[in-house]
């Protein structure tokens, strides 16, 4: 069984459902609701005829139609005999987001509902998990809700760390394809949602969050047959002995070989972070930034000081500051004030304009010697984010845009890159470091 | 000659003053205005006897009284004359914010100048610079417009870099005591501000960004001094061979020798990081984290995966887990619902409330193997930024606070801390880093 009723389910049952707002299952219904589901929403629950405008229904096998996935928000006590039921009315998936099993000592509880669950071909996600958006089905049966579709797959056993990162990834504009939060993971695990996202034609890049992952041969192979066809970057909880404890996995993961693990991982193709900004950067950087032909980059710089760092990052990290040729040179010499260096990094100084970054990009687009540009803003321009994404729109190599400092005119200004899914960096360290994983033929 | 004339001036004068909006020399004389400098303000501009309010001068000697600090916003061509005149008038210091000197290849133009100052006992900010900001005077002679005041002093090569950190200081409203952006630094550089920021007993952490630092020994020499006052954290730009060529510097320094640098530098007692951002969540720490008496960590979070990742990282700068006496976890044990994990890390799951997390902090507080805490909130919980703003007055165990994920919500909680001056980090990572710096008896 895969996990297709799962993703693209067409029908989904909420059992907990409730009338009651501020209770999850209150939540989980309306999250569905507002995220725009199109198939049949069944509330399940004995006390209420009606909720949210949905009838609802005494229990599953009160529905009169099939139903692809049942989500189960009850107390941990009454889940057994829902999953049975569920059985029984053939559900193909239940996402399980009550708690109460292993993590609470109750391994026992667990292992009795798997095994009821698999004899009956019913895929279980969780327990004690965040659920699932898929955006692609308009499915969100999670929390907070999830609206805004892009290509970042986020799978994530901590449901927390998941709903950081399609966080990061709305307010940045990219959005999601998938948030996943795999909870307990006493049946689909990592692997198997993997490899659907990475052939599921509508995700760029998978973002894994985990804190043990099984079957280390088994994992690996899978990051192997994902990675050629989608990047996947990893970041590994428990990486320490003593935060391994703290994520008291129970798994034969591999504990304490962090090291061993991380390779086999790259060896495989897949980028490892250490950090969870870490892992968000990499998933912005594969969903947001076009691919580069090469390493060598243009950087444009409102400031000097940020055009040194970004240099000295992007040497770090295996890029190489463009040569331009002399006709560039030569033609950004005429076209700049005599106070801009058109050395790379290519400084305009405080007073840099929307149209010189664009002068210069178009200009500096046409010399064979770049691959790539970075464009800082040390100060926000008004109309800087309509003129780079007019240019991205125009020129194939990637244009990344790095903003310093904060305050309200830089925040509107992000919003519009945001709007233009235009990436933006925080530093210059940053959008080197996001431009590097995009970049190919770098040195390391 | 010492800087006193330069911060703690009295009186001032703005060469190129103008009355017309977005000029360099309206904004200075704005921002002077806005920052609420208590001293005599003069306008300097030949063609205007009023500028926003003030009397204007058509020349320095003009003047009817004394002048402590010119800041020079004119043309290169005539600013030799201005700093000939400010000499003559016996005036302390000059900020010269226009470029055009050796930046542009006209080193010997800088020469002179600064002979002519030398000579005249005139002390020299720049030329090419964005100038200071000392809140301690309310003096702003740069941009923009610095008026909350704290105890971060940023000195920098780069304008831009300098302003970057100003900014993020005022938005998590830690603030600053001085914005210093140094140019050329033709006569004053990092060393002298140092030593004065360093004993001015407003300063409680000075950020440093430079990309050359000429005199190694001398500034080794100022690094020991300034650090058994105030911890000191820097930034080197120019670290790789390539961003030394971006850096462009002419200077006697380290050249390619960084990690030399980097270790002397840390045996001198400062801080080296390698970004941006390094600098900033260093500076942040020291300025708005109490200090710690020791290593030992107790992490309260709504998250368990991000507890993990935190216990991780935590460990990766020497900080350890607090193990919790069996009084504390007992009290904890009753306190808390039985879902939540009474174990360091203490997991309150995510339906963690505001007034649990001020439970478990009042009953670890009292726990003699607790120095430190980390709250994370998984998601923005209203009232959690007064809660820990109690807390923290009534002990004296440092608690920091980390908001994964964005949103609205989050954003009024985050200006909620920011009001509170408790410093909230946006990973679990940054948090344990900056917790990292303020804790003593760390093992690296």
């Amino acid at each position: 069984m895969g996990l297709e009723r799962l993703f693209e389910a067409k029908s989904v049952a909420v059992v907990g459902a409730s009338a009651t707002p501020l209770k999850i299952g209150h939540t989980l219904l309306t999250n569905l609701i507002e995220g725009g589901f199109q198939g049949r929403l069944y509330p399940i629950n004995p006390k209420e005829t009606e909720i949210l405008g949905h009838r609802a229904y005494p229990s599953l096998s009160a529905v009169p139609d099939d139903i692809d996935l049942v989500v189960i928000a009850v107390p941990a006590a009454v889940v057994p005999a829902v999953v049975e039921e569920a059985v029984n009315k053939k559900a193909g998936a239940a996402i399980i987001v009550s708690g109460g099993f292993r993590e609470a000592g109750n391994a026992e509880g667990e292992r009795q509902l798997v095994q009821t669950a698999r004899a009956g071909g019913l895929r279980v996600v969780g327990p004690n998990c965040q659920g699932l958006a898929y955006l692609p089905n308009h499915l969100c049966a999670t929390w907070p809700v999830q609206k805004l579709e892009g290509s970042i797959a986020v799978v994530s056993q901590s449901g927390t760390v998941a709903a950081a990162l399609a966080d990061w990834a709305t307010e940045d504009g990219l959005g999601i394809s998938c948030m996943l939060a795999l909870g307990n993971k006493t049946d689909v695990a990592e692997t198997e949602a993997i490899d659907f996202l990475a052939g599921d034609g509508r995700t760029k890049v998978i973002a894994v969050y985990s804190e043990g992952l099984g079957d280390g041969r088994k994992f690996m192979d899978t990051l192997q047959r994902a990675t050629a066809k989608v990047p996947v970057v990893l970041l590994r909880g428990g990486r320490t002995p003593i935060g391994h404890q703290a994520a008291q996995t129970h798994t034969k993961s591999l504990a304490g070989q962090y090291e061993v693990f991380a390779s086999l991982a790259e060896a495989a193709g897949a980028t490892v972070v250490d950090s969870l900004e870490g892992l968000y950067d990499a998933a912005k950087a594969h969903a947001g930034i076009p691919p580069a032909a090469g390493n060598r980059v243009a950087i444009i710089t409102s400031s000097g000081g940020s055009g040194v760092l970004a240099t000295d990052a992007g040497v770090e990290v295996g890029l190489e500051l463009a040569h331009l040729s002399d006709a560039t040179t030569a033609a950004l010499r005429e076209k700049l004030p005599p106070r801009c260096s058109v050395r790379n990094p290519i400084d305009l100084t405080g007073d840099g304009t929307t149209e010189q970054y664009a002068e210069v990009i178009r200009t500096a687009a046409a010399d064979p010697g770049v691959d790539a540009f970075l464009a800082i803003f040390g100060d926000p321009i008004p109309g800087a984010a309509a003129a780079i994404a007019k240019l991205q729109r125009e020129y194939t190599k990637p244009i990344v845009v790095c903003f310093l400092g904060g305050g309200e005119v830089e925040a509107q200004e992000r919003r519009a890159f945001a709007e233009a899914r235009i990436p933006v960096f925080s530093s210059p360290e940053r959008a080197m470091r996001g431009l590097g994983l995009v970049a190919a033929g770098r040195r390391n």
